[in-house]
């Protein structure tokens, strides 16, 4: 498991946990619908800026998308 | 102050740390030195790929490159 694993992972979880589609993340952190769909399924490495911005929506501190629960 | 420069401050404290000049830390984590230098001046949102390399160097969780000391 890598770096895009761990996000995707957290961001699946806090997505369903405040129970927003793709689409509501992806318009709400103004990122594509498609890529966020990618990074969900830990396609890419995504930068600093998508993760600043995803953090803000799902009202996280950044660094809490790289880390596993429990870790 | 946002993520590049929590990224900035975290890198240059923990290169420190490890006494290794920002050429060892580029050396091992196999980017480049001016690329290094300008996410250390927090000019760049580096990608996780980057942000993973450095903290295998640093010998640190990727998420603790991102979270301010403290915090």
């Amino acid at each position: 498991m890598d770096l895009r694993d761990v996000l995707a992972i957290n961001l699946r979880r806090l997505r369903h946990a405040k129970e927003l589609s793709q689409d509501d993340l992806a318009y709400e952190a103004e990122v594509s619908r498609s890529y966020l769909s990618q990074i969900e399924k830990g396609k890419y490495y995504a930068s600093l800026k998508i993760i600043e911005k995803l953090a803000g929506v799902l009202e996280v501190e950044a660094w809490e998308l790289l880390k596993l629960p429990g870790e």
